[in-house]
């Protein structure tokens, strides 16, 4: 085991029979991003962060990895896939699990009572990845969180609105955002006679019912959780149920579940969110579900969770065998705990957010752009400065310096005499709009030849007329 | 010692005597970005990104860690400062030291024969934090990059025009970026006598020239490398040299010195390479500068060192005692044998490029901002809908609401009843242009009330044309 370590440590420049262990890869569950997937990316952060921007959110950054103590206590059963950084000597560290704990570390050690911030940043988790459906170990969330003391449900249902403002304009097809509360489901879980030691296991065995049979759910409530069957049978029928605010009514009508105060707190908060969606014009996208119950443990109020039903054809499209257009893109909720753990004097900041993952809409826009087979733009180049003829390179360079010089973004080839027919190629594979070209002809003249690339129309241009030519046309072809 | 890594490993959560372990704070070397930092940030990057684009360059992205292998033997003496993860089954991991090697790595891995990429993103390095004068252990490098078989010094050239362009776009004093060649240097070695097992140890002695006195760097070569004084006086008489063109030719008419091949070939090509930068216009910013060595043992050709010269008081501004405005932000230099290392047949691509160091130059913006006592906008909300009667929650929702379907940045207080004079301070201290008021009397007569919050300024607007006037006033204030 030492020596097969100690020829790893080699690496790859190490001559001899061990040099073939190094692999050409990134690490398990990580991928490059290449210039494609890059300008896909680009423009989804733009609409994320265009709507972010419009609820009026600033924005931070934190480092990517953290004290380990930081992160300790925070995530319950999933502090196994936090990564851990080797002891170099100095302070143990860890890499950030989520930007939802990062934030309330920085409200607590800034000692900031409001602020409503957005961060856009890479998360690491030592899970099992499945790429194909877009979960990975090295992933992006996009969190948008409100923290302060304010009204009931007004931040909450902001959080809700941006969530379908962003699904909305990706087009990613259908959508619903199921919101629960966590205070009704423990005031479920009381009406039915679980003893309050056993809320967050039964509460993450619920958890389950997106991906399992209501069997299998109380099987693992009876078998692992030590439930009765009869009190699970009282709990499933409740949780598989879901509505609107017309569903909430009937539950406000439910007698025993009223008198347990956390279900009655739970409810109220529910139908004033269920109306300041309303409000927002969302409540169709909305549904107040009971068997949304969310796994991490720092969650104390409303909690949500956003799925795309997959109801458009075009994006079930298949990617390697999986669908990709079908599952859960958001989550969050409400965590009025977590930053005063961080506070000496434990003073509590109560904040709510929402965190939009991004990988698998990714997927989705790629399988969406390449289904529509239009070649996505790399670069923004629009003038590639050509000659055919020898002996031009210093005069190709200095129109570049020229057009650099007003703005206009150009290229040339980094070849003393490149063949035209290979710059007229180039511009046709990377959309450039126009060649500007050159000869001895045009030298002499003080003009310069611009060809359109998509028309093939040539013109006549003065030398010293070019870079406002040249910015006209930009603007028309726009 | 194992009961303190346990009191440790109990967190902040935990309690009694130790719970006051915990530190509140950010791991060594690194540091929170807050809305203000983040708003300068932004702005730096649109630049680079900017200067990166008009040269027609793509970007990608790579994991912020690799296989410990990938980097393994690229670094020499600085591979101590890798920052490795815990080995908790799997793969071992480091994070990326730099941008380079793993564009290196993404190059061999696809096979890519021509690329010019920008990479921004952040590394790692485990070096000793001077967090006043921007050296952190975790920072971001924006890195252009150009790869492939071109005719000589031509992408060599581009890279210093793109550094001029950035460090002249910011704004940020004068500069000069110094150059000089790796084989240029193995000759002036060779032709004073250095056997050639001595070359890179000789090399990192001079490199230090930017600290150190020539007589300190010679007892180093002399006392620690083994190098005669004679010999060390002669390689003293050339690396204290610097210039021009007119130095080229000078170098150029030394037959000692052109007797060894490889200086010859390092001065043709700092020839063509200071010809093209005067077809750029830059020659001014250039100095063909003999000290400069270079640490990383990767390069093979051109090198490059921009240093602002802090010559602009401004910019000499003290913080917390130290000269920000001084000192190196940018290096890089040609690198034709890196590629190779990662591809099973030792295909080489030729590749060269440029990387910034962005943490001093921010340091150097901020202190501006900070000297000029400008308030920096930290969201860009455009519109507060307020009022300052009470049980008018839901029509200010509504408002917002209409506003953001218009693509109008918009916020509202998460207050029931808000007080008018919080709403108007608001605006003051945000620098939200526009209020827009609501009462009684607007909802029933069908209109709202629209105030400028510098002028003073209010006007009724009908309810059903709002959107419209709120965009043509945003358009008019711009």
């Amino acid at each position: 085991e030492a020596s097969k370590d100690e020829a790893k440590a080699k690496g790859p420049q190490s001559k001899g029979k061990e040099s073939h262990k190094y692999q050409l890869k990134t690490p398990k569950g990580t991928r490059d991003f290449d210039p494609d997937q890059m300008a896909v990316r680009e423009k989804v952060f733009d609409v994320i962060k265009g709507c972010f921007k419009r609820h009026g959110a600033v924005t931070i950054d934190t480092p990517v990895f953290e004290l380990k103590d930081t992160l300790t206590g925070k995530y319950g059963e999933d502090s196994k896939l936090i990564y851990d950084l080797a002891d170099q000597g100095g302070e143990l560290l860890s890499l950030r699990y989520d930007l939802t704990v990062p934030f309330a570390r920085y409200v607590a050690m800034n000692k900031i009572k409001a602020i409503k911030r957005y961060h856009i940043a890479r998360v690491y988790r030592r899970d099992n990845p499945a790429m194909t459906r877009g979960r990975f170990r090295e992933f992006y969330q996009c969190d948008f969180d409100i923290a302060g003391e304010y009204d009931p449900m007004i931040p909450d249902a902001e959080c809700v609105k941006v969530v379908a403002e962003i699904l909305t304009r990706l087009e990613l097809g259908d959508f619903v955002v199921k919101v629960n509360h966590r205070k009704l489901l423990d005031g479920i879980f009381a009406a039915c006679g679980v003893p309050q030691e056993k809320f967050r296991p039964v509460c993450s065995a619920v958890d389950k019912l997106d991906k399992l049979e209501w069997s299998d759910v109380k099987k693992e409530m009876v078998a692992e959780k030590g439930i009765g069957a009869d009190v699970a049978d009282k709990i499933g029928s409740y949780v598989r149920q879901s509505g609107g605010r017309d569903f909430a009514e009937t539950l406000a009508s439910d007698e025993k579940l009223m008198a347990q105060s956390a279900a009655k707190a739970g409810l109220d908060d529910m139908k004033l969110l269920l109306e300041y969606c309303d409000v927002f014009g969302i409540l169709d996208k909305v549904s107040f579900d009971l068997s949304l119950a969310r796994g991490l443990d720092y969650y104390t109020g409303v909690i949500y969770e956003a799925v795309l039903t997959g109801s458009d054809e075009q994006l079930k499209a298949h990617k390697r065998g999986e669908t990709v257009g079908v599952g859960s893109v958001a989550g969050g909720g409400r965590y009025d705990g977590l930053v005063g753990m961080f506070d000496a004097k434990k003073k509590k900041v109560p904040c709510v957010g929402v965190s939009l993952g991004i990988e698998r809409i990714f997927s989705i826009i790629e399988a969406k752009a390449h289904a529509s087979g239009k070649k996505i733009r790399t670069t923004e180049t629009q003038v590639l400065v050509a000659s055919g003829q020898k002996h031009l390179l210093t005069e190709r360079m200095k129109l570049c310096n020229e057009l650099w010089g007003h703005g206009i973004k150009t290229e040339m080839f980094y070849k003393r005499n490149p063949k035209l027919l290979n710059q007229f190629q180039f511009c046709e594979d990377q959309q450039v709009p126009f060649l500007l070209i050159i000869g001895e002809d045009e030298l002499k003249g003080g003009f310069v030849k611009l060809r359109n690339a998509i028309t093939r129309e040539e013109e006549e241009i003065k030398r010293e007329d070019l870079a406002e030519e040249i910015k006209k046309k930009l603007l028309n072809s726009d």
